[in-house]
């Protein structure tokens, strides 16, 4: 009876929790099993639970159970589930609070446009046509932003931005990281060009079948730690993972009949979402503290499960018996040397997301300095295509062909979503350093891997990330995960440790 | 402007209908893919949804909406949009405020328990053990009927329990409908008994191919006119159909791989209830207008197309050259007359989901009665064994060996689903009705069954029956479709001349 409060707080959380769980479904549906004609109601079924979840986050009852819960906590210390919880519910119901129904409804109508026109102009390589819907995206956000006037720690408008996917990061300290980022791999990509090094990744192109990557894909998610009878795999257009629950994991992935790429790492990298999402404890289960809400953590957990596991040679090694044995007409003779140096090549492209782990920090940084001047109005919208073509030449020397494969390959824009893309650079240089952690704590984790036992490392990442769901904002948990800031310096270190191997540099 | 409070009240009555879809797609989702370990929140999901759909469902604002909409109505007749949309909303909110809401708790905790506490009294066939919930389920749903004291046409106590399942339908109507039903079958399947003549459905049963059997089911689902991109159809344990909305359907059914007749008759079935949903006018959609609520009717949907069109000689002709291609070793010999007469025998047997469609109806009529006794107090719940056993031996001349096959076989008293049953047989008996109406109307839709042409059919269902959607009560409706009362003539009629084919009697 004590914390009657934070007992019926808890309850109400927990239905916000099944409603954006819920919705969480549909969205995972639409993309996987959906029948076509589907679309438009499910459209409405979408926008109602997000509707109906929004009311009750920002409703006033909720400020006073979360004021009243408040009281009732006396001295539990910071850290504490009831702590955390009132803390984070506040925090969350302050936000919501800020920004109109109607400024909302609008953001969502509008990028629903912006990302059909986005579409079209993509196809047809048309900057153009896409500039008015990118100046309303931009313009409401700008409003978004303002609604956050004052709030604590925000000074840059973009604070704000960020804010949604990176809680409690500035603007400055993002720049700053990123900077560094960028300092510590240029000069690495310029090395690998001069290396004359040429890596032969032929072997992972050409015809690969089908159902066998599909039972690839499968064999090696079933390897992983992942809680059994808690996840699936299916097949989408454009992957994700997402969690209906901790323990109802939906793992997607796309499969290219002539790449092998995708049903390994692109797997794993999902996987990897999953087994975050996993890893919390039961006892943060149905409430805001269950999903981690930091982008750049989670893609940390994405990318050390792709790059520093799945890239490795140890688990190459390990999973080349199944390699064989599926694809024996294709690699058969193919030595784990050439899959690992295939893996781990080196090249500057044009297209983000098909990007090799080391030039993918300069597509993102690119993203992130055009966002920060749109925002600083130091750029014209329409002047976008030449910056962004510029900026391809100056970090990677490549040429853009046209829009299509320069300014507009991404939806973010066209769904509103500034503040986003540096979330994967950090996401990278957050696993760097956890990796950094892992290979101290745990000495043999490679020969754990080429053996095939996961579980010491995962039981790591529970034991020193997982466990505390989203209690903390991200600044706080990289201090108690790593005793320190976010730094570049381990996974720079990192990616020059695997060039030289690869590259002699 | 004119309609502002009637717009209000569509949006508000959309958004309880889109919680209704989201939570069957939840539903759906659990029983066809989602992995086992996410069952405990799924659970927690479906209640938040449900509850807070009822929230709505029951508010004074709703009220208020309805009433202010109404005032707007004018006009306009009684079968139009608008005035129906008014009509069906006040109906359910004035049936919906009457449950206090711990009564509602009270009633799925303890069906929850039930089920869970049937499922073991089913597998040890110990009825006593499964008593106590039963007591709990029939006290629970007797306090339930008492809240409707004094609700428009309700007189019996059971009549409130029907009408959750057949709006408008009393007791006495249902008895007297069920009465003749008894009557009309009764003879025949002791005239069959008499006969002599014995079917021979071995071609039925034996080993089929699983896979065969799963391209089989896709296929004749594919020919059936539905609308494409609007269907699917899943495995699952028991079979169901859902409506997302009527653009998203999910057909679901099982398969035993020593029986042909799920893959055909099962699939059938629920593809029927699919087409039901599918065939619901635009403009009803997104409203309580759009799911026909009368499970009779969705039942005579379902029958009608299994048995009607699926077990008939032009349609087992018309797929014959699919199941031989599928199936050579099992069908390449056998001819459409052997098929026809294994899909209509008529035998005797324990188990309601396995009977034949004559006899099936004394197994609705058994637990009608029973039912009706329970509420009456003319029978002790502890007596029910003994009543049920003695009913089928008097019924269908069979002997329940235990209680595993007689009174605990179906789930829906441990649910507390009374009042369910009997609606099983009125889709028999509206079926029988429509098809005999259709037959006049469409006197070669015979003919169009064996050359697959199945659209005549379903547009004459579109435009007599499904155009409606829910707007009208079974009594209402049955008067609009075939221009007279429910009854058994027809359906009575059908069966004794399929008998006559086969057994000549």
């Amino acid at each position: 009876l004590a914390q009657a409060k934070l007992d019926e707080l808890r309850e109400r959380l927990g239905e916000i929790s099944d409603l954006g769980r819920a919705r969480a479904l549909l969205a995972w549906d639409e993309h996987t099993y959906m029948p076509p004609a589907g679309i438009e109601p499910r459209s409405e079924q979408l926008a109602t639970l997000a509707r109906i979840r929004h009311e009750r986050l920002i409703s006033d009852e909720l400020g006073r159970l979360i004021d009243a819960a408040s009281a009732e906590l006396d001295s539990a210390p910071y850290d504490s589930d009831d702590v955390s919880l009132v803390r984070v519910a506040r925090r969350g119901w302050e936000k919501a609070r800020r920004v109109p129904a109607d400024l909302r409804a609008e953001m969502t109508r509008v990028s629903s446009l912006a990302e059909h026109a986005w579409e079209d102009a993509r196809a047809n390589s048309d900057f153009g046509a896409f500039l008015p819907h990118l100046e309303r995206n931009v313009e409401l956000r700008r409003r978004y932003a303002d609604c956050f006037e004052g709030f604590e720690g925000f000074e840059h408008e973009y604070d704000a931005l960020l804010d949604d996917f990176e809680p409690g990061m500035t603007t400055a300290e993002v720049a700053a990281v990123l900077g560094d980022l960028r300092d510590g791999v240029q000069p690495l990509i310029a090395a690998i060009a001069d290396s004359g090094v040429t890596v032969d990744d032929s072997c992972l192109y050409g015809e690969y079948r089908l159902a066998a990557q599909e039972d690839l894909a499968k064999e090696l998610v079933a390897r992983l730690p992942l809680q059994e009878g808690a996840w699936r795999l299916d097949t989408t257009v454009h992957p994700f993972a997402s969690a209906i629950s901790p323990a109802d994991l939906r793992i997607t992935t796309r499969f290219d009949t002539n790449y092998l790429g995708t049903s390994v790492w692109s797997v794993l990298h999902e996987a990897g979402h999953a087994m975050y999402e996993n890893g919390v404890p039961r006892a943060l289960w149905r409430s805001p503290l269950a999903s981690p809400s930091s982008l750049g953590f989670h893609e940390s957990q994405s990318r050390l499960w792709e790059n520093w596991v799945g890239r490795s040679r140890p688990y190459l090694d390990q999973i080349m018996p199944e390699l064989r044995d599926l694809f024996p007409e294709r690699l058969g003779d193919v030595d784990v040397e050439t899959i690992y140096r295939a893996a781990n090549k080196v090249e500057p492209s044009l297209i983000r997301v098909e990007a090799d782990q080391v030039t993918y920090n300069l597509h993102i940084i690119l993203r992130f300095e055009l966002e920060l001047e749109i925002f600083a109005n130091r750029i014209e919208l329409r002047d976008l295509p030449d910056a962004w073509n510029a900026r391809m030449r100056d970090y990677l020397g490549v040429e853009v062909p046209d829009d299509a494969n320069g300014v507009l390959q991404d939806v973010h824009w066209a769904d509103g979503m500034f503040g986003y893309f540096p979330t994967y650079a950090l996401g990278n240089v957050i696993a760097g350093q956890l990796w950094e952690r892992i290979t101290i704590e745990i000495p043999d984790v490679e020969e754990h891997i080429g053996r095939g036992e996961l579980v010491p490392l995962r039981d790591w990442l529970r034991e020193n990330l997982h466990r505390h769901g989203n209690k903390f904002m991200p600044k706080e948990l990289i201090e108690r995960v790593v005793g320190g800031r976010i730094d570049v310096q381990p996974y720079v270190g990192q990616l020059r440790k695997r060039a030289s191997e690869i590259y002699g540099v």
